[in-house]
């Protein structure tokens, strides 16, 4: 019945509608989606998805389709958790992150679609149900705006509906990013939510100096300061600046989340899903939140990450992010009164239109 | 003269004589060998690779050729540092490690062997050029041998002229690990160097009772006792027992590394180049070892660390492994005097004998 007999593997590379840039990696001109679509015996299926800023999705549809569908095929379906750790496992030596986790992610959340089809259940559900709509704010590739398009998109955030905001820092000087961050306080009033993201282009001293100048314009957080591996600069930038920080989207195993916690000082956590193991591994990241009395938020994929945050009860702040994936599935974020609703469709609640993904993909050939 | 004009990426799978059996990682019929052979607008061309233990092959040739090689063409070869360090961040994202170590290493290797073709120097030479021998152990992946033939094995590892063995541990119960490690030590008498290797199979609790019970045997490290993750149970296990330690198959960035030398309290450092950023990233770790008084050891592909570790001052031992690549090259391991010399031949000194492995993956076929 439950039995996985196939497993489809495809790669989309998605124009982006103007050509995005962060501090550290450069110019985004696309982003690829890799999808991964799993048929059991009884003629169900679930899909699941990954993505990156344009590299490496090749190499992820490659381990699904050599690594793990090999391994998963003939196996049943319904204990999502266990084929987690055995997927894990299986391709360990290879592992411990990278590839390998945007590749069990996307399996994973496949899995997942499935266990909620069949059992009926809506994602928000099946993640904790404690609520179905959670905070939002939209975050903005947009190191490369200049002043005027920067205060623009933030406008057009506030008009979408949003209340909460960040921009990226790590202009060739501190003070054109001070200038920056003031211009947009002014335009959003105190009553919006702001944060900040350096995409680790700093040394602990330059985030220490950087966070000072910034708290004079209530910053919820300062995101990525330093490069991720160096999780006790987080806690000495913690230590000696007192400026709430966050990371998470760079992390990729439950050991590295683990150290983090452990050694950080962080304020908010932001695991993606597509690359932290998938909906099991974002779920286990949550539990260490929760122990942690940190609130749990999210990178990315905003159409799934609106279920995982609001079944949270240490629910913090889903990331809209400048990647639409949400454009191309049947049901774009919905924010209503600031929030954002998670879906109440029985599996993940992301359905991809795969005509609009073929079609954006012809033009990038 | 020395751009980059083209990276010809190949994938074998390369059968082993017998299934192989560890605690972790299950059954091994083959292993693969990616190779990447870098050709200059000069004519000249250098060959680097990396090797799995039957996973993440295709990924790797897939990360090689759609993200690393449109980045690389066009570059010159020469600062092959600085390529090392932009490849990193070409491919960040979906890395800090995993799969794009693997292919990273597989690049760094092939241009440090056309650094050396250049320059006429051979590999133990540009190393660090301390010396052009090292002392060699044999480890077996041999946790399912059953004792007669695991004690041939030991019995043939010293008749080809080794005086350093080590054998796997994690048989169902402890008091097995125990007899077959008397039964090594009885056969190898008290002055060949022995070794024992979990693969992290072992909680911190089990690891500090087995390394007491280990001790009477003269161990002279006990490898990867638990998950190379958890950076603090490695010091644990060291101060509870003064077992020395060791451990770094599994570490695939320089922060990995760092961590470890900062809070593992390791006697030995075992990075293998295949998975640890080609020559680039294991110089990195040998220079990080020197710092912290650690010997340098090996993992794997003997026929290239022979001439790494042999330059380093800190040198320890390179470990001779069971997966042999060296087979499928023009100068498979030479050992004289019980130590591993390094080749003369400028460049990396591998030379793969392409026909032979074209011969084996057939097999596999
Ligand atoms: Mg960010
Ligand atoms: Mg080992």
């Amino acid at each position: 019945m439950s039995t996985i007999v196939s497993i489809d593997v495809r790669l989309f590379h998605i124009p982006l509608a103007e050509v995005l840039v962060d501090a550290k990696h450069g110019d985004h001109h696309i982003f690829e989606l890799i999808t991964a679509t799993v048929h059991l015996e009884d003629g169900s299926s679930g899909t699941g998805y990954t993505y990156t800023g344009g590299k490496g999705g090749h190499a992820i549809a490659a381990m699904i389709s050599h690594d793990l569908t090999p391994f998963l095929l003939g196996q049943s379906a319904t204990d999502v958790e266990g084929l987690y750790d055995a997927m894990q496992w299986h391709v360990h030596y290879v592992a411990r992150g990278g590839i390998a986790s945007f590749a069990i992610s996307a399996v994973d959340i496949a899995l997942w679609d499935l266990r909620g089809k069949r059992s009926g259940q809506a994602l928000w559900q099946m993640a904790g149900g404690a609520a179905q709509s959670c905070k939002a704010y939209c975050g903005g590739i947009d190191l490369g705006f200049p002043l005027p398009k920067l205060l623009d998109s933030i406008q057009s955030y506030l008009d979408r509906g949003f209340n909460g905001v960040k921009i990226k820092i790590g202009q060739p000087s501190l003070a054109e990013d001070i200038a920056r961050i003031k211009a947009v306080r002014d335009l959003i009033g105190p009553d919006v939510t702001f944060m900040v993201d350096a995409n680790y282009s700093m040394t602990v001293e330059e985030a220490i100096t950087a966070a000072k100048a910034f708290a004079a314009y209530d910053i919820t957080w300062f995101e990525e300061p330093i490069i991720p591996d160096n999780y006790q600069g987080y806690a000495k930038i913690s230590a000696a600046t007192g400026m709430p920080l966050a990371m998470g989207e760079n992390l990729h195993t439950i050991h590295e989340f683990e150290q983090a916690f452990a050694q950080s000082n962080l304020s908010f956590i932001q695991p993606d899903a597509s690359n932290c193991g998938g909906i099991t591994g974002f779920l286990q990241v949550a539990a260490l939140a929760e122990q942690a009395g940190v609130p749990i938020c999210s990178h990315g994929m905003q159409e799934l990450h609106v279920s995982l945050v609001s079944g949270q009860k240490n629910a913090g702040w889903i990331e809209v992010h400048s990647f639409p994936i949400e454009h191309y599935t049947k049901r774009p974020l919905v924010v209503e009164n600031h929030m954002a609703l998670a879906p109440d469709t029985a599996g993940i609640g992301v359905t991809f239109d795969w005509q609009k993904l073929e079609a954006a993909d012809l033009l990038t050939r």
